[in-house]
């Protein structure tokens, strides 16, 4: 047996798990707290007084419940007081928000660009300027306790390096350490699809799932995908990558090199191919097919017809694989799936095995587009929550 | 914080872990014991004389080392002494067999069936038949301290009922209980391929691989996805059925109902019918066609380089969804993967995403079509490796 962890330890555990449960839940009081975490009242009292002088949490009165008697104070994350800095490099936008301890959006800003490659230095740079006027924003007496970039292609989380973004045309670009160095702070970086599993199951449909896939529609298709609780990681962190997985050999060539992946044949750019819509682009050509379908365009239906029997494919080889409680569609998937369910539902029906299948939840993204961007802040968010006064001083002092 | 486990926990916890490092490893010294635990030697020796004061381990001296100097006693498993019974049915086979504490076969029958529907009250009677005959074998005084059941299709693994076996006809038989019932033992049931896959990475190929996935193939195929060391269960326990990922859309039919599982495409029926060899069954079919391909025949040939191929499409999808570390492939798709390699890893150099190709191992079992019988084995002995002293009293008793 190890050795038993030190008073130290423990406390500082302790205080990590009691901020944990106030950034993701809201407003807690100590007897909820002491219940969740198994501990008694005096020593709940003891781990808020630490993080009240802080200044990582405080006590007041809670909201009029309507009942009677005296009102027992509740823990609340000072939101306001304490930030982090969400970056999202999406394949057709960049997008940086301030978010608070416990996971509101204070403040964004938002830069739609064309699709297709994008200089690794114009991105740092605009990343860079749009985050710094953010921090300028910011009032005096907050504090930025960490960054977090949510990219649209293969990372490896542990230096922040770009293995590989076809929609954007990077190949082995150390974003991470650029834009660390640029900004002067650390930044954590992530794959949205990744990262935006996480914002679903931490605050969106999927509260509570133990064992969850997300799709993320923008380009491409990037999956995230969490197995009891744990996000699938694989040899390299590069697990998910649902949207490479081939449907149909031989079929649409992926940007990947390959044919016929999921991303090639149930994504944006095959659905603007089969609509006939090569006039517009992105989340707009989406609308704009959406739309039409649903006046009664034939071309348009086809086309979501066409696109929602891939997606029914690439659907029931992850349930069958998987055998996942929850299937969430985000980005424009979340378009593309509700306008084609019944497709995608039927081919489910017919190519998912029966004990799989007949519990399966098919759902839309509660977060739509900003689901990476509510992952990254929870990436950035990931080292208070583990060792809060310590993160805490570190960032005051920076 | 919950409250610290009691002594009593503690060191049942203690004598599991122990005797779960000899049952794995071996033979080991006290001195090794205390390593890999992080306790010091005299917890060692008292867990070590409860151990053997039950019948559990003995130690003694190693063999001849060839150092000089008074050798130290190692501790071993009774292997002799106490054992547990691993059960198979397979889609072209029955199988039993004795195993030892410490993982060895000690004793083994199987018998071969054709393939087909067979009716659940024969399968019972067969296995109870070869179990009794196999138990009355056993020398007096040794234990029987859990029996297992890999079965060939997906199980409800919390009450051993079979939900679907379609190479055998089975839809929610209850297995485990009928034949707990005629053994008058509890019978812990697992799908085959999952059990494969514990039984490679605990004693075959996959040693201390922490992402593996097992294919095993039968007349169906099966998979075993282990992820960051667990088992991938999903929400049922289903997860890991990759036989009816659908790698070619509106191809040959499956037994599941649907067209183009990987199963259809790239199993033993495939193959037989690519190369035009229905006279012949099963493994000897696949033999014979791989047998056929060696001396130069070009059917046999094209045969194996189509199924070939379409398993390679399944390989470079999971390759791509899971990022694993190695790609196991058992039962008859160790012969098929080697007659079959160069189109296999062509298939995966074409389809699969550079970071997760270019560090995956493909390798063929190390234990063959054993494999899911010694991960019944495993199944068998968790609950002796999760409370050791109470669990061979009960079986003492029983």
């Amino acid at each position: 047996m190890k050795a038993a962890p030190s008073p130290d330890e423990i406390r500082r555990r302790n205080l990590a798990v009691l901020l944990r449960h106030v950034h993701v839940s809201g407003p807690l009081s100590r007897a909820e707290l002491a219940e969740r975490m198994g501990l008694n009242r005096s020593t709940i009292l003891a781990l808020t007084t630490d993080l009240a002088a802080a200044g990582l949490v405080r006590e007041e009165l809670p909201g009029q419940t309507g009942k009677a008697g005296r009102p027992s104070l509740v823990v609340r994350p000072e939101s306001d007081r304490v930030y982090v800095l969400a970056l999202d490099v999406g394949a057709d936008r960049l997008a940086v928000a301030r978010v608070g301890l416990g996971g509101a959006i204070i403040d964004r800003c938002e830069m739609p660009r064309d699709t297709g490659a994008f200089d690794p230095e114009e991105v740092i740079a605009e990343l860079a300027r749009m985050t710094e006027s953010m921090m300028d924003a910011a009032h005096k007496g907050s504090v930025c306790v960490g960054v977090g970039l949510a990219f649209c292609g293969m990372v490896r989380e542990r230096d922040g390096v770009v293995r590989y973004g076809p929609n954007i045309g990077w190949v082995d670009v150390p974003v991470g350490a650029l834009l660390s160095e640029r900004l002067g702070v650390p930044v954590a970086v992530g794959n949205n699809a990744n990262l935006g599993a996480i914002a679903e199951r931490e605050r969106g449909v999927g509260a509570g799932v133990r064992d969850l896939i997300y799709l993320h529609g923008e380009v491409g298709i990037g999956g995230g995908v969490i197995m009891g609780g744990e996000l699938l990681g694989g040899e390299g962190g590069y697990g998910g990558e649902v949207g490479h997985m081939i449907v149909n050999p031989g079929g649409r060539a992926c940007r990947c090199g390959s044919r016929g992946c999921l991303e090639a044949e149930a994504g944006e750019l095959a659905l603007i191919a089969a609509a006939g819509r090569s006039d517009l682009t992105g989340r707009a050509a989406v609308a704009a097919i959406v739309d039409a379908a649903a006046r009664g365009d034939a071309d348009a239906r086809d086309a979501l017809h066409q696109v929602g029997d891939w997606l029914g494919y690439g659907v029931a080889n992850l349930v069958n694989v998987f055998n996942p409680t929850m299937v969430v569609f985000g980005g424009v998937l979340r378009e593309i799936y509700l306008a084609a369910a019944a497709q995608v539902r039927s081919r489910l029906a017919v190519d998912g095995l029966l004990a799989v299948r007949e519990r399966v939840r098919l759902r839309t993204s509660a977060l739509a587009d900003d689901a990476p961007l509510v992952g990254a802040a929870e990436l950035a968010f990931a080292e208070l929550l583990t060792d809060p006064l310590q993160t805490l001083a570190r960032a005051q002092n920076s």
